[in-house]
């Protein structure tokens, strides 16, 4: 099973093509898309989703993660991250791929077995879990990696016992 | 001059449609796109961003005005406000409208003449301008009237007085 993994973000938005065959666990691409700050807000929007339907496109992953919004102290930037999840969503509603909306919690319990982990703890995790050796930079790829992990998990679970959503 | 207000909203998306000729400001249409609470947030986002292209091809409007989020007691109002401002501000880039982003504030400024006005007095004052006597309901279709005049006033002023965004 392949799924793309999508850390939200207007300037810099993770992503993680991961597959899983039996047990084993593999980092297909990941990488970020960038937008510049100077850009319009609308441009940069577009960038987002058009960059998530070429990968969709490229990868043909089975199902499509995305982190949901934990409240965070800075409003401005939850914002921000809030009106590109609005469009990454509307991506994948459009190139039909079934997508699972999964918490940082989630992710960190999947990941790390622990929900309170730090970043760095779930960025270890990811690089041992995938043989990676070379630090995988920046943290919003390997976020996008995790939450792919957790989107195929997840999806498996369910197919397995039913839905398990929230 | 036609415009068309966006009142920016997941559940309730207000919208208006605005013409101006000379000094005469009329309302052509308004109202809001509803979707229900039950249904899975990326087909709701979907709706609405399927909604406002099908405003701009049926309504033809030369701008659209967009409101900015202003800091909300409700995080979770103001995050899902935000996924819907996302997917409007690029349901505008794909029908190629130049769009005007207004703040609560500017809008209230350009309607009452008074940026701490209250709901009710903006309300009142588009309901006078555009000699309207049924009251407009919901509120989210009288902001939109108020934010699609708020973007044809500052489009004519910069096109005569240059860029005063922000």
């Amino acid at each position: 099973m392949r799924a793309l993994g999508i850390d939200p973000g207007t300037g810099r938005c993770g992503f993680g093509i991961v597959d899983k065959e039996g047990n084993r666990i593999t980092a297909v691409d990941y990488g970020i898309i960038e937008t510049p700050k100077e850009m319009d807000l609308i441009e940069r929007i577009h960038i987002v989703y058009q960059g998530v339907r070429e990968l969709i496109q490229m990868y043909k992953p089975q199902v499509m993660g995305v982190e949901t919004l934990y409240f965070n102290r800075n409003i401005t930037t939850a914002i921000s991250v809030a009106e590109a999840r609005g469009v990454i969503l509307l991506a994948g509603y459009h190139e039909k791929i079934p997508v699972y909306e999964c918490t940082p919690l989630q992710v960190k319990q999947q990941v790390v077995g622990y929900g309170r982990a730090e970043k760095s703890q779930v960025i270890k995790m990811i690089m041992q879990m995938m043989h990676i050796t070379k630090k995988i930079s920046p943290d919003d790829a390997a976020d996008a990696l995790a939450i792919g992990i957790t989107s195929i998990y997840r999806t498996e679970h369910e197919a397995i016992y039913g839905g398990i959503r929230g």
